[in-house]
């Protein structure tokens, strides 16, 4: 007689976690070295050494009654004002610290946001392939999330899959760049079409659309001629969800913002929904001890060489075994495209070579496979004759 | 055409907040000194020794891919193991890891409690005075919080007054004690009917209903004649909102947990919505580094005797000057009197001597204030003029 929806989401586990916990089982049975686990989003790079430091120094240095104590919801005025001038001088926005709320991570940036805007029957779009939580974010806020298809090439947002879909009843559009689990970058030209869309619909319609960015993988780019436009300078109504799981390596630590474009006409509105949203999901503040330390290590980022490195090393070989490879630009994942039509079963014949893979499926696209490839390079290079064995198999 | 209800809950202040914030204006006016600041539950004293120790070995001596790393949603085994070891030791229970669930604090365990549990239209009661944001959290997760009274000499429970509300709709019962806001811990024969009362409509109606423990003030208790009954050893179907924020002084960190107990017939599928409602609300994991604080320093706490100087020093002046103060065995709180009718007028007539004290209207009573002695013990003893002045104004 309890909440069924909440009792089947904790019964039933991701397809990402199942395959998780098979690798582990896997492993206790042949050996650690022996099993190629790329299904977690789990940074391999450790946090970088100033978060050592500066660690250390607050928590020496620090009264412990304002380190540990309370800051208001929002989050400590002079952490929100180093960030939001961080932001200003890296993007050219003009944020004050106002526009800035500190989050318990992405995944709670997310919530509260959808929480704010979302009203009972409202949509949320977004792009396919996608994080499938955010069919459970959207879900508790009230909405029904909608995916639309990409450019099956360029794996690029399709526009014009994207203005057959909306409707009156659009609140949102999420998107997700550098993105999980494609690994593309949404170029300028896709922000700029999009956002045009957005306002046209916005003036045929009379309703607000409100343009999320869920930006956990923004700094994991790694070649200099790629950017990640900062969606606040192509469209008004923008949200910036931000977490610095992977670009300090602190996933476990919970510490990020959501950032509210200061030139959105209901600012003061969003914003205190925003705060309201927090509020009723149980979030009193972001945990202090991180807000402080983002403050201190503002600009730093880990060693994201190391992920350059792996990208560089999977892309070619499997390339050169025959694989099709989504031309990765960000983030830390590669999509290939499966040896079969059915994503599943080719995942399921990978486990033959104790390659785990995660089939797209369930992040709504058909056909392709996820390797997350935060992890050792000296796994990598060992797998690499299982994924050429893998493809043979399909030759033959 | 974005939330309204949350919006509203992000603009109105509750009455504790606006008036820490009329304290904040006012001693820029007259002196920090001269202003005196009863209003927040926000520790006055430090953080034990063993948690900078603890912090700092962690930090040095830890692989940060680990110590800053995901844990598993419902928390770190070796964590959620000691902490359910150390419930037994102390109350003789039986609880295993898998009892347990790691949470960002006190409002996330309830938000997260109540999410699992309220399916959309059920009532869940709680006693006034009682802490406002319950009313905000139940709302949310889809119930009505429906108050029932206290005695109004001990303000022990009115289990007469409860009976008459246990109704179809009855889903949980929320105890908070020691409580905020009248620093009354419920007594065992309190705990004991109560219980018995719960039991018997479970029977007659069939429906299981849910006994909630809000615990952040559960060390927080000055004489050792006082013991805080342990809801699992009176009720099987009862779940433990734990923090760490007022025992270890970290409110800003945000780590606690719930716990389910075991004797619970359906405790996998309570501690499955449990895990469901955190991922539907956004909390991926409770912080790591404090999952692995609070399992290093299991069983201390920081130096409470400060509060119970405050509590003597302010029962013991308060009552020689006429006041009538509800006896306070725990928690950091003092529930008095209002010496007129209305506890709001009296708050603002306090505040003509500087007195910072919150009506109790916003804890569901009339008639009180809250004075907060979670402060300075100097700043309670320069107050105790103004107090005295004030029970003058109302005798000329």
């Amino acid at each position: 007689m309890i909440n069924g929806t909440n009792v089947k989401l904790g019964k039933v586990r991701s397809a990402i976690r199942e395959l998780f916990e098979y690798g582990r089982k896997r492993k206790a049975e042949i050996g650690e070295e022996n099993v190629f686990d790329f299904s977690l989003g789990n940074p391999s790079v450790p946090a970088p050494e100033e978060v050592k430091t500066e660690l250390l120094r607050l928590i020496s240095e620090t009264d412990p009654v304002f380190l540990h104590g309370y800051t208001s919801a929002q989050g400590d005025y002079s952490v929100r004002k180093t960030l939001a001038d961080d932001i200003n001088a890296r993007f050219g926005t003009r944020l004050t610290a106002d526009c800035l709320y500190m989050t318990c991570g992405a995944a709670a940036s997310l919530c509260i946001t959808l929480n704010a805007l979302v009203c009972s029957g409202d949509e949320v779009i977004t792009f396919a392939p996608f994080f499938p939580e955010y069919s459970v974010f959207a879900s508790r806020a009230g909405a029904k999330l909608v995916a639309v298809k990409s450019d099956p090439l360029s794996f690029q947002p399709d526009l014009a899959a994207l203005r057959s879909e909306l409707c009156d009843k659009t609140k949102a559009v999420i998107i997700n760049s550098p993105n999980n689990p494609s690994g593309v970058v949404y170029s300028e030209k896709t922000i700029t079409a999009l956002a045009e869309i957005l306002r046209e619909h916005e003036e045929k319609t009379g309703n607000e659309i409100y343009l999320i960015s869920d930006e956990p993988y923004r700094e994991l780019v790694f070649d200099d001629s790629i950017s990640v436009p900062y969606i606040m300078n192509y469209y008004d109504r923008a949200i910036v969800c931000y977490s610095y799981s992977k670009s300090l390596s602190l996933p476990g630590e919970r510490i990020g913002y959501i950032a509210v474009s200061n030139k959105m006409e209901e600012l003061s509105e969003v914003y205190a929904g925003i705060c309201g949203a927090g509020r009723a999901l149980g979030y009193v503040c972001a945990p202090n001890l991180f807000q402080q330390l983002v403050k201190a290590v503002t600009g730093k980022t880990a060693d994201i060489s190391v992920y350059k490195r792996n990208r560089d090393i999977l892309c070619a070989a499997l390339t050169s075994y025959g694989y099709t490879v989504i031309k990765p630009d960000g983030a830390f994942y590669l999509f290939v495209k499966a040896l079969e039509e059915d994503a599943e079963k080719f995942a399921e014949k990978a486990k033959e070579y104790e390659l785990l893979l995660v089939p797209s499926d369930s992040f709504g696209v058909k056909g392709y496979v996820r390797i997350s490839y935060c992890v050792d390079t000296a796994m990598i290079e060992r797998s690499l004759p299982a994924f050429r064995k893998l493809a043979e198999s399909y030759k033959a």
